[in-house]
Formats: structure tokens, C-alpha cells, sequence
């Protein structure tokens, strides 16, 4: 990676002209790391245009630097695009690809695996937990190579707000001593993590959390203990106004009961077949569940859509589970 | 707090027989302390007996050496008492109390804001996010006196539950760059943060689950959006067969409403007073209002107890939280 980073940095250095882009549905991780290379950039005298197709959402209009970000671009006249966290080229957003590919060169920094690579210049590490780790490298190397200390707190701010994000706040299986390691310094720097992880984590909409509440109201528990169900009706989502979207993240309280192996959430979303998420703790496998209904992801984590009515549907899907779950022992 | 380590490692030394207690309730960072205390001193040839008055709960029986905690001794010839996270005397458990001061000297090891000052040899420091902080400086001076590396996987396990506990998983204002680096190092050592984050915050009784969705389903708004409220009935304890403690961590979901500044959460609790949790973001002052019914607490987490009937509590708490919020602008 040494040669990588080395060739980044010279492009960097060599740019009069630089865009920054991050992915569609933008998260902290991309914005943090797009804000923090437009912060450095700029002290380093660039001409710097940074890019989230779909803007700042509510929940981060507070990074340093947010104001920065465009939509997009009609300008062609770049020397080199920089893609942050994007995970493959569609993703920085249709109308953003015309400007990204006007550039001679393509940085691509990012900690997903990759789906399709693209990029002249690949700085890619799926061991890192955030790109926000990658972007700090960077950072670091470009600091030597100039001769100035280009991390300040609102860069720290930008990074930790990645590593938050991308590790909900240090307790997903990506942490490592690196990850913790560069909190500290991020910390060191004036980047403090509890008003970050509250704006970050506690800035819910309250039809969201009225759609946690009416979901745990219904919650289920199989004769065993070990699968647990909770449904939210086509006449919740009309009552609360709400969005599918807002249900992200309840089927990890229905998963989080004691003795619960298997965790599932059912969602009549109207005008569209039963979207059902499904959540397991080490040991029980849910993608084989959702295989069973045409769908997947992987052991932990898995989803299908299966045709209505609601009813119908979970009973079937809590059977499967009971099946598999007595077939595993 | 040279000498004073200097002189807990003299005496750590010098004892045959040593007793360790945690506090009542017990959590992680109390059990993980007494248990890598436990670890080290056998592993020093030490006779140890670890005391946690309450046992170890469902949620931390998977600590390693767990089985080693005793609820209580009869025994009275200890050459020294170590109190782990304790807060105060008492806190070790009424009946562990004539144990503890049988022993001729008392380590008290602490990162409590001290509530009256005891024992004869004082590691106490509330800059600590956790006392496994604290307890990790004692180890590592131990390792050095007495050439061996007493740290070990199980070791780390019990110190980084300790903080994965009481920061919230690195969410708490109580975090610093210490506590990252210190993180960081345990995990070298074996210790992976999610499986701990699971096992200590995933792990609720179902009536908990069901009663934060009877809370939130009951989720009003002030009109300016500033306060939000929930309530739990006297009949909702009773259909879930539910105790108060249940309701911990609640009213963080009512305050995580985006535009919220005050959340509150009512508990009809049977028998008793209406029992009421004020949080606040920062820039509003709770503590002000429980001062207005009786209680107190500090400016982001507050409470009070108000004679029922519930209705009229929730209207006269509520009006004040807006009275207090409309005189700071």
C-alpha cells in the first residue's frame, strides 16, 4: 500500500484543481472523509469542489465544513477526482460520474470490497473499519510531504464522525486496536465522541420512534424462547406518516432479548409485497432462513419480500425459522 | 498517585490472603475489576477470595472466571481488602462489610467522585472513564515489580467490559484519549470489543423490550417540538409482569427525537409515587425542573418523584419543562 499512498500523494500535491466525491445516501464515514481532504486540500491552496450527489442530510449539517458541499458540477476542468467510501463508481450518483471521469486521474479511497474496481490511483483496505482510518493515513503522509501539520480539530471532528458512524460508536465486528488507536489521536486533536455519537445516533425522527414503539408493542416470542417477531402494519405507516426507511434499526432491539437466537421484523409497507428484515446472534444463520423466501445477505444478517398477506407470511417465516433453528440443534 | 500505586503493589505483595469486592447491583465495570484483580493475584500464588454481594447477573455469567464470585465469607483472616468501583463502604453489601474490615489494611480503588473517603490506601481518580482504567495502571506496575506479564486474554476481556460498560460503549462525556488508548491495547491482548458490546447492552428481558414499546407508542410532543414524553401505566407494570428497573435507558429514546431539547418519561409505578426521568440535550437544564418537584440530578439527566395521579403530574412536569425552556429563549 506504501506505493499507493506515495503516488496519491503526489497527485494531491501535483492538482491545481481537485473534486471530491462521496456516495449516494451519504452517511458519516463519506461526508466526514470528503470534508476532511476538502479541509486539508484547501490549506494546502487547492482549488477544491466537493460533491454529495445527495446533499448534507439533517443529521450531519453540523460537520465542519458542510456548507462546502455541492450537489454537483457542470465544471469539466479538473486535474484529479478523489472518490471517498464510494464503493463502486455508480455510487457517487448519475450526474456525478460525467465530472469525476473529466478528470485525468481517479484516487479511489475506500474501505469497502470493492464491487467492480475502478480508479487509476486505488487506495482500497476492507480491514480498515471506516475509510476515515485510510483518509488519516493520507492525511498523515501528506503532512510529511509538505512539511505541515495539516490535521486540525475540525478534520478530527470530520474523521471521528467516520469511525461513529461506520463502527456504531466502537461495537461492530470491524473495530481494531488501529480503530481505537485513531480515536485517541482524534480525541488528542479536540475531537470529543460523545457529542459526536449524539448527533450522529440520537437525532431520530419522532414517526421513528413511534414506529420502535408500535413495533415492540406487538413483539412476539416463539413457545422456546429463541425467535422473536414484531410486525409494523400498512395502518402504522399511514397513522405515523411515516417511511420504511424509518424502520431502520428496530430489529436489532426485537434480536436484542435475552435467550433470542433469531430476531425478525415484518413490515407492510403499503402498495408492496411483506419486507421482512432478519437479525441472529452467533450461531443461528438467517441467511439460510431468507433463502428459503427468495432472499438473502449473510449469517447475521439477512431480509426477503415475500408476497401478502402479513398474516400469512410470518407465520410461515417464524415456522422456517423454528426449523432451521431445531434442524442446527 | 505514584505513591499510592507504589504502595498498593507493596501491599498486593506482601498479602497471602486477599479479599476483593465489587458493589451491589453489580455491572461490568465492578465484576470485570474484581475478576482481573482475581486473575492476577492467583496467577501471583495470591489466596483470593472475590466478592460480589449480589452474585454476577445473567448478563455477565459469560465473564471470565465468574464462577470464582462468591456472594459472601465467613472468613475474618484476610491480610488485605481490595474495594473495586465501590463508591462508598456500604456499597460492598451490608453483610461483606465485617469481612472487608477484618482485613488489617483496605485498598480502596475507585473512579467515583468519592461519596465520604475510606480505606488506608486510596487509587482513586474520577478523570478515569472506568475503574478498569485505574485497575490496569495497578496491573501493569504489579508486572513490572514482579517481572512477570501478569495481563493476559482473560484479563482484558474483564477490564474491557468494565469500559464498554460504563462509557456506553465510548458514547459517555467520560471518555478520553486514555480510554482509547487503553482499548486499544486490550484488544491486542484478545479482548474484541462487539461480542462484549452485544453480550452486556443485547441482552434485555423481554418485558423491558415490550415496555420501551409501550413508552414510546404513548410518545407525545410539546407544539414547539421542544419536550417530548412518554408514560408507563400502572397496568402496563402489571400486564408485563414488570419491575421499574426495567424502564433503564427509556427515556434516552424520548429525548433522541430530532428538535427534542427535554424528554421525559412518566412511571406509574404500583404502589408508589409517580416516578419521572428528565434528560436533556445540551443547552437545556433538567435539573432545574426536578428541583421544581422535590428532586434533583444535574443539568443533562435529572429525576423527581411526584404524588399521583399521573395525569395531573404529567401535565404540571411538562408545563414547567416548557416555563424553564421559554425563559432561556
Amino acid at each position: 500500500m506504501r506505493k499507493q499512498y506515495r503516488q496519491a500523494v503526489n497527485a494531491l500535491l501535483a492538482a491545481e484543481r481537485i473534486v471530491l466525491a462521496g456516495h449516494v445516501n451519504p452517511d458519516g464515514d463519506t461526508l466526514g472523509c470528503v470534508l476532511a481532504m476538502a479541509h486539508v486540500l484547501r490549506r494546502l491552496g487547492k482549488d477544491v469542489t466537493a460533491i454529495s450527489t445527495d446533499g448534507v442530510p439533517d443529521n450531519l449539517r453540523w460537520l465542519p465544513g458542510a456548507e462546502l458541499i455541492v450537489r454537483g458540477t457542470e465544471r469539466r476542468d479538473f486535474d484529479l477526482a478523489v472518490a471517498c467510501d464510494a464503493g463502486a463508481l455508480e455510487r457517487v450518483g448519475r450526474s456525478v460520474i460525467a465530472a469525476i471521469q473529466s478528470a485525468p486521474q481517479l484516487l479511489n479511497i475506500d474501505h469497502h470490497i470493492p464491487d467492480g474496481v475502478f480508479g487509476d490511483i486505488l487506495i482500497v483496505d476492507s480491514a480498515a473499519a471506516a475509510t476515515a482510518e485510510l483518509i488519516w493515513q493520507l492525511i498523515l503522509k501528506l503532512s510529511a510531504r509538505s512539511n505541515k501539520a495539516l490535521a486540525d480539530k475540525d478534520v478530527a471532528v470530520c474523521l471521528m464522525t467516520g469511525l461513529i458512524t461506520d463502527t456504531g460508536s466502537f461495537r461492530f465486528m470491524n473495530v481494531t486496536p488501529n480503530t481505537f488507536l485513531l480515536a485517541a489521536r482524534l480525541q488528542r486533536l479536540g475531537a470529543l465522541p460523545a457529542p459526536i455519537a449524539e448527533l450522529v445516533f440520537e437525532n431520530r425522527s419522532c414517526a421513528s420512534v413511534k414506529l420502535l414503539g408500535r413495533a415492540l408493542d406487538s413483539l412476539k416470542l416463539s413457545h422456546d424462547g429463541r425467535v422473536a417477531w414484531s410486525q409494523i402494519t400498512a395502518q402504522d405507516f399511514d397513522d405515523l406518516n411515516a417511511t420504511d426507511s424509518e424502520t431502520e434499526g428496530i430489529v436489532n432491539h426485537v434480536r436484542s432479548i435475552q435467550g433470542v437466537d433469531v430476531g425478525i421484523l415484518f413490515r407492510e409497507v403499503p402498495g408492496q409485497k411483506v419486507r421482512i428484515s432478519l437479525r441472529a446472534r452467533d450461531g443461528a444463520d438467517v441467511n439460510r432462513i431468507a433463502n428459503a423466501f427468495g432472499g438473502g445477505g449473510h449469517r447475521l444478517a439477512a431480509g426477503c419480500s415475500v408476497t401478502p398477506p402479513l398474516k400469512g407470511v410470518e407465520e410461515a417465516v417464524v415456522a422456517e425459522a423454528l426449523r432451521q433453528l431445531d434442524a442446527r440443534g
